[in-house]
């Protein structure tokens, strides 16, 4: 359970007391604001503040194409006009910022993307709580035999428990040297700054995250793609629900040019004009090797 | 007068709705939200959106320190901590959304501060306004003598009257031929992406400019300069009004720390621990250039 | 003719003179250093420094991927991986330093990349040359009735002579005038800072720019595209074909995957699945507005 | 011993090589390429590439500049009017790309410098080599009792034994778990992305890591700083002795005007130039909190 008594009482209180404003408001993230949603074992997400909506983004696209703009005739088409044409800085009006709790093997990938805000809790200056994850028994996967960099299929029974035994048995005995070594109980205790790495990277830290829309955009075609590790998938689809609530015609034309969408190359293209005249193309007459002519057919269903 | 009476009227009705939040509102910053604070002849300034406030920023920190923070009395005394040891990143979690009108020149200036979202009035698109700036008599000054980069003395009155009548006169020419090249009466009108190019950098454009408040406050501390050039500072002059309203403990510690600051190097802080040992340092024996030394004497007053 | 004879020399100079080193070299791009090709009427772009090649990206790649990589046949293979699955990283190891002049209104475009290292000839500082763009008659066009920020057929005669005859007049007036408010001749001279406002942006600046392969490949895409505007698009040819010398591998890959592809939504894709299986799709029955389908259409050829 | 004889062998070989070229080089910095210089127990830096020196500053501080630079009289007076004023973009056309080996927590940290570029071995994909850092005992330091986030005293001898142990002991048991998690023999074999999350952070990592001078030096002021972790200042101070060689004239103007210098509030400025006119001004009197006036005093010396 994430959350402590605590917590859930200070969210309560935080929901409790709506003020007055005249910025643009979402209502569909007013409901969320706050609210931490469990995320793997120990983990969650929540919205702490946000500036904008749909109608930020039209605002500022209109200041640039000015009555230019007139022509489309609606937010929603407008929007999906400006997605499909890559123009990014009107996505850029809009921020978000949020609090996440998540392991550090999970943070050393997601803070790889540069252009947002973070606060990390620091443990240099202050203690961990002992928190690890341990992934669920539907989660313990051998590598994969094709994908370099994946996970393929469930370990077998007497193997998956003897991962789930040693991941459970370091992390407490790691964090009960972590405590012994700081502890000044007797002895004058080792600075937290080096005791720290002792700890394993199924650790548990958090943080404040803000990034405008755009480069929120950009984090969740890339981790919420089913190419992305599970373990930060997990947030970033936890994340996509959230927008959709919050800027709904946004993620809309997201969920179709960028989730659902592909980037196909010229030669692919060639192949497309070709099989759409009648062509029975193959690898050998595609152009492509191997690799890229697999992954073609994969978008081809 | 910057403002139409349609966009009068506009304002006061966005001011007129209050809506509910649940977010980290700023009262000094609700009072000036939309209203358009007229800078130079046709310019303005106004708040479009916030997020965030003074707590904000002490909540991000103790994000990061933890219960390490306890110790630090107050929202101020952190504050003024964070900035004292260049801790930026819980500034970076306020952000605000600026609608600025401004002297294409200037805007030349602003948008070298990379940081920041930006959409501006498309003149491949739209059709500009015959708006330009013009200066006000006591702005109408000579090369510096001392300075390569800024203004000295004003001009004498009949220079300065040829000055103004050059710009006037030039502004109205290149505004009438561009209105004339792209006029569709009777010809067929030449593209505006190209018409635009006979247009001086006095003509007014308009943005949306969105930026967190540790680079705002960057932004600040170069163009609020007195080194900075007038038509761009007097923009920078209105923001910090705005900013001391919005984050009035952040803005205090800005003015201390940086506005009214200095950063002085190793040599120059040996001279000040000689100087207040009461020893005579001159800048023969300073170890500093001319250049430096008058600048240290500048600060030391 | 963009460069004095004094330039050319000190060109030739620069490339009398190798030195060794010990970093990787580019051999193809050697040959280029510091020569300066004539862009527009007056522009030139000239590479100053660069560093990488395309070993420096698969390089960075294995530090990445480790061992996993032996089985990537070669290098080209490689690049084409990384660019097919965006990859963005080992492309950033690449850097390029180019001296770029172009007009103002050109440069206005070119700076909202922001992931860049910009000098720009300041104006406050220095006194501008007497050099405008002037289009070439070929480039003076109507506005486009299809495209609202784009260009159409060409002028008419008597009308396109109308246009130059604008252009050249009114640079040359606004020229006058500046060096006339600045003259300090029998008069103080009007500051740089404010007389610099009176020049119209089809006036040439000048900058060092610096920037690495991955955001470089992001700027051509864009501006290197049909849509762009002809006077940026013509200074985004002439560097591609400097990087097709530069980094041969991956300026293919780029060729292919972005400048020959298109990214297509998940609409579009289920179009294509149902068109290659031989159904006959229509707008009414593709699920696209109409706008999206003429762009669909025009992807397909 | 952080090099294997194959590694040794292959930097000689690169070494080798010399190789002509037109670009600007660095005769200090040629010396150093490819040469991992140790750092902690099994880490080093490295560097792989650079680009400009400190002529290449000039250049571009006088292509912004122009005929208004001619007047200081040479390069490194320029270079320090540059440092002294902020003026940033010139020191961002140098350019440098390091190879570094360092423990993950400290990638940790260094990794909250945004403006980089990096490639960092991937765990995903490659197995983790059995390196741990181990802290030489005089390291093994008490947390500080005035720095929430320091070390104090050195730990007393069974206690800083006791320590070691627990280091020592815990990386060879959870990297032992790692290999029998990761094995294929006998088993399927646990996906390395899952296995990794085991480790410490006191394990080691490597990256490219590529940064211009400018926030280089940036990184720098805060990490060979006094008050960083000892375990990334040994870092700093050794990629500071790397661009003393590079850049002789910015490293001497950065130690003077970043390293050695400090920036003073208002408040501070003002009860200095108290006491150079002889006024004894104590904390009562200064203005500033206790730990305002500790650091002042600090700062005086």
């Amino acid at each position: 359970m994430p959350l402590s008594p605590e917590q859930e009482a200070e969210i309560a209180d935080l929901r409790s007391r709506p003020l007055p404003t005249l910025r643009a408001t979402a209502p569909g993230m007013e409901d969320h604001l706050y609210t931490a949603y469990p995320v793997l074992d120990h983990g969650f997400v929540r919205v702490v503040d946000y500036m904008g909506d749909d109608s930020a983004i039209c605002q500022a696209a209109r200041v640039s194409y000015g009555t230019g703009t007139k022509s489309v005739s609606n937010d929603e088409g407008l929007i999906r006009y400006l997605m499909r044409h890559w123009h990014s800085t009107p996505f850029e009006m809009c921020e978000i910022k949020l609090h996440v709790k998540l392991p550090v093997f999970v943070a050393r990938q997601w803070i790889r993307h540069r252009t947002a805000n973070v606060n990390e809790y620091s443990a240099r200056y202050s203690i961990l709580d002992r928190e690890f994850y341990i992934p669920a028994p539907e989660q313990v996967a051998a590598q994969s035999v094709v994908n370099n960099q994946g996970r393929g299929d469930l370990l077998e029974g007497a193997e998956a428990a003897r991962v789930l035994e040693i991941l459970k048995a370091d992390s407490a005995r790691s964090y009960d040297n972590y405590q012994a070594m700081i502890s000044q109980d007797g002895q004058q205790g080792l600075a937290r700054e080096l005791a720290r790495m002792n700890l394993p990277t199924n650790i548990y830290t958090q943080w404040y995250w803000k990034v405008d829309l755009h480069n929120l955009f950009h984090f969740l075609r890339l981790r919420a793609d089913a190419h992305a590790q599970y373990e930060i998938r997990v947030y970033a689809e936890e994340i996509c629900k959230l927008v959709a609530d919050w800027v709904p015609f946004a993620y809309r034309a997201f969920e179709d040019y960028r989730l659902g969408g592909a980037t196909l190359s010229g030669t692919a293209l060639d192949c497309i004009r070709r099989m759409v005249k009648g062509e029975d193309v193959t690898q050998e007459t595609s152009g492509m090797s191997k690799g890229e002519w697999r992954e073609f057919m994969g978008v081809l269903g």
